[in-house]
């Protein structure tokens, strides 16, 4: 599925009418207009960014989609998760249409999972669908939020429980945006990577224990480990697009991870997403060998990793106060992952062997909280 | 495409794994909760409503459905055109989230065009995608808003530009409820069965002519016009979902109706959509007269017929002052039906022969409107 093109891996998503092309690669930015139009009859973009990745490369994607002919128009938002509300929605869509973007004009998102999630959304509801392109700048969103055409924002009783889903026409994954990151938000980032290694594929999390260090310099691993991601990611949705079935497995980690990012009101100073989702994958793994599915050997081996990679794996790693066992209870209960009221969960049978657990008993779920509570 | 089974008729929309049926007969609200069974694995339902249908239907169907041991919760909004907005979409979000309807239960739209619309754009987003079943109770929502999946809400830019495809499950039409709109409501989704007999049924459009009375006065004639026009809806849908060719056809009068709605700024006392779209079926027939594709008598005869349907025809039929043709030409330019800068508009070779013609001068559209504004 990766080919190599010059020094750029291409993955392709099958998806019929919606398939599209991953590119991954050095200064990708700088040529954003060609492979645009390559792909899109587009004479205009609406760039939706936030302040802090604004600052250090609107400016460069600008200049290529003008240089190419593109007409652009700027949207910038505050950085953070809490800026995945119905506010700035409402904002993006009205810039959006001020923009007179067109059906055949596209919406750009710049920046992280959030600005993605967001602006993809408002691309899937402005004149009931608009193109769409990712240049996503944060490791979570190259090897997981900007492939797949999950959108959303927000609610007051959960995570990512607004939304459609709307694929985009094309990813740009230009890796030398990443060594701007801070440590913390590529670990944050590398957590997503690790999880597809523990869902299916186990050599690729021996392959990441091996090469942690090189992928967290930069050098040549960094790359294949976000070409092997979006391979993995690539495939599951190809075969389960609206996660009616397979899909689900992606979500290993997240219904702990959500219900911890919602306790901590999405604070990213206390939690990002990609921490919850460590934290979450660790608890999975100790909820599996609470219910003798795993080893807790396995539940270890991934904590020892995790950690190493400069990870939070406990909930007493969380800053701060948590809310009582009963409480993250009812917000794993609000999570979407639910129906007709039973809880489904991904567990494990050990590394590279998740599966979807449909009949988890809350009563299980709340002693084993109860018992892992820091406080 | 329509069956009969008792005294009812059904109507398939044929979409693949989208597929659904449109029931029309009398006191199916009152076997709601059968027909949803017979359909759907649901536990819960929101209903959306608004406070007029609301009085008068609610009752009937939640006892329906109760006695069905369905689950309900009901979110009541504001009737008419401006309850379509952000602030409402949020509300009823919120409610059908607070019922914790979970991804195999089911939005209920009770209500007219209005709140199909804005009900079915909530079950598209929640969850990324609830079920959604359609009650219409207005002859406009159940001949054409409440069949093919297209919801939305408008914008301060102009009408349903904010909105995603979202196919009900299940369209209940329950013709007793007709009983009950004023003349001028009756009229207003008379306007939207006329327009598939323009469109390209021409002995459509004269059956109606022949047996107007008798559909208004609420005879088989009634049903029979229902079901034929959601099996003319049913058709062009099933072959174009998305509106990329042919589905476009559906806007005929849409184009002109949308912005004389904009410009008296959704005030149902002055002008509600299916007079909007009356003026604009007339229109764009005397448009099409003035550019030498059909001719003038065609115009004249369709005026007379909505004319006697007691349906305004100009746009000096509307009470109170409308902008100046500059204005509504921008509000033309900004509806949805643009692509690359040129006009798109429904246009006709006569009764019963309407295309879509992608290449109109605005110039010739300002002159033809400066030359019809009543001021």
């Amino acid at each position: 599925m990766t080919k190599m093109q010059d020094d750029r891996k291409i993955v392709r998503v099958d998806l019929d009418t919606r398939s599209y092309d991953i590119l991954i690669g050095n200064d990708l930015l700088g040529h954003a207009g060609g492979e645009i139009l390559a792909r899109l009859n587009c004479k205009k973009v609406a760039i939706v960014t936030d302040r802090n990745v604004g600052a250090l490369y609107l400016d460069a994607l600008v200049e290529s989609l003008q240089t190419d002919g593109i007409e652009t128009y700027t949207i910038t938002l505050d950085p953070g998760e809490k800026t995945k509300s119905f506010d700035n929605l409402i904002a993006v869509v009205d810039g959006v249409l001020e923009a007179r973007v067109e059906r055949s004009d596209a919406v750009i998102a710049l920046g992280g999972g959030v600005i993605g999630d967001l602006a993809g959304f408002a691309a899937g509801i402005v004149r009931r669908g608009v193109h769409f392109i990712q240049i996503p700048t944060s490791l979570l969103a190259q090897v997981d939020s900007s492939v797949g055409g999950k959108t959303g924002i927000n609610a007051p009783h959960g995570k990512n429980l607004v939304g459609v889903f709307h694929q985009p026409d094309l990813v740009l994954a230009d890796t030398s945006v990443l060594d701007t990151l801070s440590d913390r938000e590529f670990a944050a980032g590398y957590a997503e990577v690790v999880k597809y290694g523990l869902i299916d594929q186990p050599d690729f999390f021996h392959w990441l224990e091996k090469n942690r260090t090189e992928i967290f310099s930069g050098r040549t691993a960094r790359a294949e480990a976000i070409a092997k991601s979006c391979e993995a990611k690539a495939a599951v949705v190809a075969a389960d697009e609206r996660e009616t079935g397979r899909r689900a497995l992606l979500n290993l980690g997240h219904t702990f991870g959500h219900a911890l990012e919602k306790a901590t009101e999405y604070d990213s100073a206390r939690l990002v997403h990609g921490e919850g989702v460590a934290i979450g994958m660790v608890l999975a793994h100790e909820f599996s060998a609470r219910m003798n599915l795993a080893s807790p050997d396995d539940a270890k081996r991934v904590a020892h990793h995790l950690k190493e990679a400069g990870l939070p794996t406990t909930m007493g790693d969380i800053d701060g106060t948590l809310p009582p066992p009963n409480i993250l209870m009812d917000a794993i209960g609000q999570d979407k992952k639910v129906k007709g009221g039973k809880l489904t969960f991904i567990l494990t049978r050990g590394i590279g062997e998740a599966f979807i657990a449909d009949d988890v008993p809350p009563s299980e779920v709340l002693a084993f909280l109860t018992e892992k509570h820091p406080q």
